[in-house]
């Protein structure tokens, strides 16, 4: 019996099954450099201990993206090794901070199962967990991915597919505990745009654009522990549909969030990934750039010092954004984008 | 009306005006990785904290270089997004060091402008300061760019060039506190070349030569948040002048620097930098070589356990240094040249 | 005369001579962060301080891998910068764990000289031993190079060959102090395999395979302030025998051990490694594989909570491990094979 695995199919996974994901793993401040390195990100408040420590909290914790990946990376040797396609997240709340010195568990829950119409492949929907040492959560989302069958003939279960909300309510979402505006130097922070001044509907072109290479996705990827074998081996490459190496998709929701930082940098905490999809795939070589709209605008319970915006942002690739590309006028997604993020962001108030 | 930052034209500077960059940035262990992992830097003072600690220091001070990049990175985003071309430094002087968990600050005074003849483009003079948490001086000093005009009817402004000095002068450097070479160990070091054993005009060739690959320029360029467009979209490149991304000078810098170790290893600490030029653009594929030159030798007040040689480090491409490339007959320079350096190191004395 | 260092030749070597190594290095959280991107190591007792407290140790030790580089490292620019070819390692024992903060230094002491029929060059055996701060041994190793000679005119020395034992000795292991597995969590290490279910002459296919790219082997070689010419210098390699960089030998060691992971998660210490040799060089754009043998199995003086895995570990090039490849009919290595790697792992019971 062989004693290596090669991950789980379609058929191996049971609705309401958890699975415990290996590799426990503590953030660092090498985390933060190379995350910094690798995508560009400039927000303050995960720049700088001094800004950090001006709003309340003990030091600049870790970007909220970035512990996003490290949850993610834990459960891929367990979910979506043969993963057809990641087809989606929703969902998405952020827990407490993370600071350097966290250790990151996570696990994930069967929550929805339904074959696909091949009989070939399956959807299945997990529910992961990220929890730091104390077992406070640090991240909780679903996620939704297209597994292979081991056998086609292998029955298909009772299809159960969970219901999800189509977006964070505004008191769901998690403030770090202390936080307090009240020091925000806007200077500082790159922006004297406030919540105040964006407005339901605008829509902001964020300008730049950023030229992936291998080594780069490769080494974010392998960072996060993420062992998705599309994004490693261009030997198998060369024989699958696309010929080459897959961007890891949360490399680019990072670079998008990066390159937002002209436009939104006053938006210092991602509070809620509403729903997320990797519309196309992306290689080395491409240039991706990113616009975004304000989807709406909540206040926050007890608070009035910040408020939520709910935010999409779009990944393009090998295109600016001056027209803000989404859809064609056949409904279907413009041929360039990328990436389709709804999220929600909390910035501070006047 | 848009909430993005197009960069600064020339028209938008007025002498006497003090910048405050965005971005404050905590400097870690993770930096220093990184650094070491992009330049190759061998000095020991900067791998050691023991070696730093028999020399009088707390623990191993940031590599100066780095931390001239991630002031520099500040500045990026108010003084040159519209940069045509950096033209210049001077007058750099590094100030006190720079340890892990520090922050760094940095802000720019406009003190010189003047339109160029072409009426499109202008020259602007900072001078840019870098401080710590305390609000101590990590690093001062002067750069130039040319700078595009948004509009080229705009009246030009009275031209004013700031007086700057030909060389940093002894008693201006500044000596990091409790510094004392009595431990100064030269086998760990890695050079038994001493103060007393280098001579004027002496010329040394460094040997070794580096090639630089698109994912290592960028990532130190975003290491040290540094977001001129021209080093990383491809895309938008294909149609400038080059065709290529460019690398950023800084990277140069600290790859000829790095390679300076072999002949200048007991160059154990920049103190300033007297001028610096980029004589020619670097690419990715570019290999780099460097020689340096002993410019001057300078006692320093009050010590005896340690020299300042005034350096000039010639960086090439594609091309060994044996014969000292800089100048050919014609007084232009070297094709193969693309950085000329003027700057001062400590040096322990025997 | 000049002031660099163009490296030893073979008649620089004396036997008896103990080389001291120039730039200690102080290992960090930002060191870690980039073995891990670099290698996609996924160990847990490397990636989490809990885990590692659960085990008695006082924080997450540095990847084993990680110290063997950081010594080696040191050891180039006195020992291997002429070298021809890095013909093998043996007599690698790990000492005392490196945790973030300790300081590393290494010697070498010449133990062999044996000049090569050509006349040309000269077979080098080191032995090299890496301490930490408190002078506590935490590598020990013997390789051999080949190095040219300076003159081919000079006299051959007496030949003079070390004694090599075949494998490290049970009782010749170092245990971390205050190891205890009785608190170990096999889900979260990733693996159900103990020692009790291996077997001798088992063969693991680690089934994955990932792509090099020039500027990982460079960042890795670089972060370990390696700097042996042949990995960093295109223009030069040009006009070389292979006409490309050369990847350093030990990063194909490591991502044969990452990739080792599937199979052999509960390989949680390298103890030993007994024989090593890079049987072909690597290049940029190889994908590399790795399968795996158990050679022996032994129990450690005095504990039944671990034992000790003898295996060897085969890194292949560009091509599939499930047929196990190793050897042509003729006897000689397959084609594919880069690295042929004894070594000894602890690995819990039951």
């Amino acid at each position: 019996m062989t004693k290596t695995d090669a991950g789980r199919f379609f058929e191996d996974f049971r609705i309401g099954e958890v699975l415990r994901h290996a590799t426990p793993r503590t953030v660092t401040e090498g985390d933060r450099a190379l995350y910094t390195a690798l995508t560009g990100s400039r927000f303050a408040l995960h720049s700088s201990d001094e800004f950090a420590r001006a709003l309340g909290l003990p030091r600049a914790p870790i970007d909220d993206l970035l512990v996003f990946h490290l949850v993610f990376g834990r459960t891929v040797a367990d979910v979506s090794l043969n993963a057809v396609a990641n087809l989606g997240y929703a969902a998405c709340i952020f827990g407490v901070p993370v600071y350097p010195g966290d250790t990151l568990s996570a696990e994930s829950e069967v929550i929805g199962l339904r074959e696909t119409s091949s009989g070939k492949t399956g959807v299945v929907h997990v529910r992961s967990t990220g929890t730091n040492q104390r077992g406070e959560t640090v991240l909780d989302y679903v996620r939704w991915v297209m597994v292979n069958k081991r056998d086609s003939a292998a029955p298909a279960p009772a299809p159960i597919a969970p219901e999800l909300p189509e977006a964070a309510a505004p008191e769901d979402l998690v403030l770090p505990a202390g936080l307090d505006l009240a020091g925000y130097d806007p200077v500082l922070a790159g922006s004297d745009h406030f919540f105040d001044d964006y407005a339901v509907g605008e829509r902001i072109d964020h300008l730049d654009g950023v030229t992936i290479e291998e080594a780069e996705h490769q080494m974010a990827t392998r960072l996060y522990q993420n062992t998705a074998r599309v994004h490693f081996n261009l030997h198998a490459a060369k024989d699958s549909r696309f010929g080459r190496r897959i961007v890891y998709g949360g490399h680019i929701i990072s670079l998008a969030r990066a390159l937002s930082f002209n436009g939104l940098a006053n938006a210092f905490r991602l509070a809620a990934i509403n729903g997320g999809r990797h519309v196309a795939p992306s290689f080395a070589g491409d240039t991706i750039y990113a616009w975004s709209e304000v989807l709406g605008k909540f206040d926050l319970p007890g608070r009035t010092d910040l408020g939520a915006l709910r935010l999409r942002t779009v990944a393009v690739k090998d295109r600016a954004c001056a027209d803000f590309p989404y859809r064609g006028p056949d409904g279907k997604p413009d041929p360039a984008v990328v990436l389709d993020l709804d999220y929600t962001v909390l910035v501070p108030r006047r």
